[in-house]
């Protein structure tokens, strides 16, 4: 596979979504925090039963999901997430946000957790760690007539840049650490 | 459909997860709690993409789950539960937990969240709610070279029986608040 040839971590060709399993794997192996991906929603319609041999779906359709991607538990508190990746250059368009994604991060952040969104501009190769209540506050600048997308310079106002690094990959939890003084 | 004449709330042939997902959605309406159930795991092999329709899944699955059924956010706490459902009389069997269930029960109660076992002798229509705790112990125990199960008797005598009700149906939340001091 000539696109991994001389590849080093930073750009090895593995989505944001590889990078942040392998950080929680890490996390969870080394006890400092369980956060899991969720499995994506699947609608069952039609499963065989071959004899002497696993159960085979041979029907099946997409569900939308009704929550954000990740979840779990870090130093007592409850955390929620959502990964967001983009090959837009200079913004985020906010139609990326389902509204009851946005919905479940307004009713995370009621319930006292820790609500957040892990975005990548993949041309920049760069991941930004975003409160949920930034990304509220930009969701309603919509609603109320405003621009339909987050510029990059507004990303990186409001955001953290999280550093890349090895085994931890994604290291979120540091900004956790110090947005939240855990 | 003959079995469900004259079915009361009690005995109307609905699953605990049925029960459950109608609870838990009966409090993330009322703002009580934010709790879902995670959806099953698939693997899958074979996708069609039809023109003009949506994607069909033609060949999956099922993956062991990593983790337990249920998790998410009450009273700032972070909530997670396995669903148990048996049709034996008098005891339940350990086996029925997973070797990975029991590491993500001890994992949840490290980082200090709830973590407990809604369990349903369907044969009596009991439900009980059973402290992870103690589920280790009993796990323990057969470890240990004892039970390889917990008889009905100790479910009785360190769980609590929940009664069903309406429109809350399950409300595991109260034994949370009553065990916890919430
Ligand atoms: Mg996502
Ligand atoms: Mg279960």
């Amino acid at each position: 596979d000539k696109s991994k040839i001389g590849n080093t971590y930073s750009n090895r060709g593995m989505s944001l979504e590889d990078d942040l399993n392998l950080t929680n794997l890490y996390y969870l192996s080394n006890g400092i925090a369980n956060i899991h991906k969720k499995p994506t929603p699947i609608q069952i319609v039609k499963v065989d039963y071959p004899k002497r041999s696993a159960a085979v779906i041979r029907e099946a359709y997409f569900k939308q999901p009704s929550t954000t991607d990740y979840n779990g538990i870090y130093k007592e508190k409850y955390i929620d997430f959502e990964a967001k990746e983009t090959n837009n250059k200079s913004s985020f368009p906010l139609q990326n946000f389902h509204s009851h994604q946005i919905k479940h991060m307004q009713s995370v952040i009621k319930h006292g957790g820790i609500a957040f969104v892990i975005l990548k501009f993949s041309m920049y190769n760069e991941i930004y760690f975003l409160k949920a209540s930034d990304i509220l506050a930009f969701w309603d600048r919509q609603e109320n007539g405003g621009k339909k997308s987050i510029s990059k310079a507004e990303v990186e106002q409001v955001g953290i840049l999280i550093k890349t690094s090895y085994p931890d990959f994604v290291p979120y939890l540091k900004c956790i650490d110090e947005l939240y003084q855990l």
